[in-house]
């Protein structure tokens, strides 16, 4: 039945698409802003604003732990978090191929709806555009969203020698889960992705004060996030091997697929660099939030390598992490 | 070589994906705003706003008047204008397939800068990913755009019988444009895509006061977007069918494609709908601001046929225009 499968006309901006918004689109994300002007939201909103936009494109699109729908939600609030801004609003568009089943649609539209309700934000305009079998996979998503400046100030020019460098839990869950999946090598591991919003992880932590800058590891993970920082500055950053934080399952899963969770994708965690007076108090507050439990110190800001990010391994040697050079992990997110 | 081509490690998050940011990206979108926070931008707007989403998936992605690129901006500028808004801020997301030729990238990023800067808007945040030769079709782009509401009140719920009818200029040229050029048909042609900036022609049609509602007949063409308004409301619209102005080039394409002008996209257009007693000044507005010399009266507001746009035929016979079924024109944007 051609009911369930996207065909070229859930694209074509006549008929089969307003079926397609009205009845699964609409329905899903029902609030007072969404669409009331046609192509566009009217946002009561006072600034400053935070502005932030994601495409997503993982392949597979479903894994343990989520999905592209749930992660194209999280992808785009915590963009905004990191940056200070409560996430208020989200446009939605969907690139889809012909011939993707309704009911996975279906499903992913539901993650998003709840992973909206979630993160406090609402979908409040969106796009829906379908190209020819073989000129896609299945669904991209973009996400855009717009959150409220509540923390201002935050930057990495901030960060000082001395600073303390905090993970909010295990490092690499998201990369090792949607590669064994892609490999299909996850049947009876424990793997899952961490994808989740971090606003209130972020909030936690910049209530504490004394937070230089937040950043969420995504692509390229902690180590690229990290150089990120030290590019082009008179500072290093020295981590403690035996302090990173990584579940055995993940530890296991990069050991068979010749990753390193330092450079593996996260989805549900964040960096904050804070000021050393700061860290007992942002650990604490890390740690006594959902989703916060494992958080750690993993290391310190220092001028000694400048510019540059060390591992400090247990074997009392160092070891340069560079930035990711070439594509260890592709369509991760 | 691999310099020229679009790679997976563009996409990777790592050194690639920096490199075409810093050295592609970043120079092109030269403003104070453009990533000073990392992944989001610092806007200080006050409220209230219009937020809009746009991706777009035109095929070819170079066409006579136009490529993807200044759709794209075109796209979402225009819907923002469409709600009242003035353009102010947009997200830019690129979603490249391996092996798509970078020069064709920047000549598809000068063009962005190139209409933000004659849109009045600036390119502030953004995002790229690629996928593997196969899974896409070169490039596909999402805008996503804030606005400033200058002119509340807008509603397809204002429309009144009575009403007039106004179209910014000739129908379907963008429309006919990319679907002569997908079939290898251009040759010798004059056809152009209309693609264009709306906000300049939007405000002086709003500046008359009396309009009830804007909106630029996109996907679907004019007889789609006349039937959103129509639809479940106890009023009709009437158009002259010898009033529809149509290019002889976008006709004899129309002709030789088997479709309707009045179902072909468009990309720089915009319909008005106003009271009676501002209409001659909403028309003359219109025509002496750049982009809309052709404006002209199309029709009217009635209550004789509920809920349905009619088109009054030279031969004196009526004819109901439905919204667009099927994919008449996949791909158009």
């Amino acid at each position: 039945m051609t009911n369930d499968i996207v065909t070229l006309d859930h694209g074509s901006g006549g008929k089969k698409t307003s079926q397609l918004i009205e009845e699964l689109l609409v329905p899903a994300f029902s609030n007072d802003t969404l669409s009331q002007l046609g192509d566009g939201a009217l946002l009561d909103l006072q600034g400053p604003l935070i502005f932030s936009t994601d495409s997503f494109v993982v392949d597979p699109i479903f894994f343990p732990g989520g999905n592209i729908g749930k992660l194209s939600v999280c992808g785009t609030v915590n963009d905004l978090a990191m940056c200070g801004g409560q996430p208020r609003y989200l446009s939605l568009s969907l690139l889809l191929e012909e011939g993707f089943p309704l009911d996975d649609l279906r499903t992913i539209v539901s993650s998003i709806a709840q992973t909206a309700k979630q993160a406090g934000v609402e979908i409040v305009t969106g796009d829906t555009k379908v190209v020819e079998r073989g000129k896609g996979d299945g669904i991209y998503i973009n996400t855009s969203g717009i959150g409220t400046l509540r923390y201002p100030g935050l930057s990495p020019e901030a960060i000082q020698p001395g600073d303390v460098v905090i993970l909010s839990g295990t490092m690499g869950d998201h990369g090792a889960t949607v590669m064994m999946a892609r490999n299909g090598l996850l049947e009876g591991s424990s793997l899952q992705s961490d994808c989740q919003p971090l606003w209130q992880l972020a909030k936690a932590a910049l209530d504490c004060g004394g937070v230089r800058v937040l950043r969420d590891p995504t692509r390229g993970g902690v180590a690229t996030t990290l150089n990120e920082f030290t590019e082009n500055r008179p500072i290093s950053i020295e981590l403690d091997e035996d302090a990173l934080p990584v579940r055995g399952a993940v530890q296991a899963a990069c050991d068979l697929l010749g990753l390193d969770p330092l450079y593996c994708a996260n989805e549900g965690k964040l960096l904050a660099i804070c000021h050393p007076s700061s860290a007992e108090a942002v650990l604490a507050a890390l740690q006594a939030t959902p989703g916060g439990q494992e958080a750690a110190v993993i290391g310190r800001v220092t001028d000694r390598y400048p510019g540059k990010v060390i591992l400090n391994t247990f074997l009392g040697g160092g070891r340069v992490l560079s930035k990711l050079t070439g594509a260890q992990l592709p369509r991760i997110c």
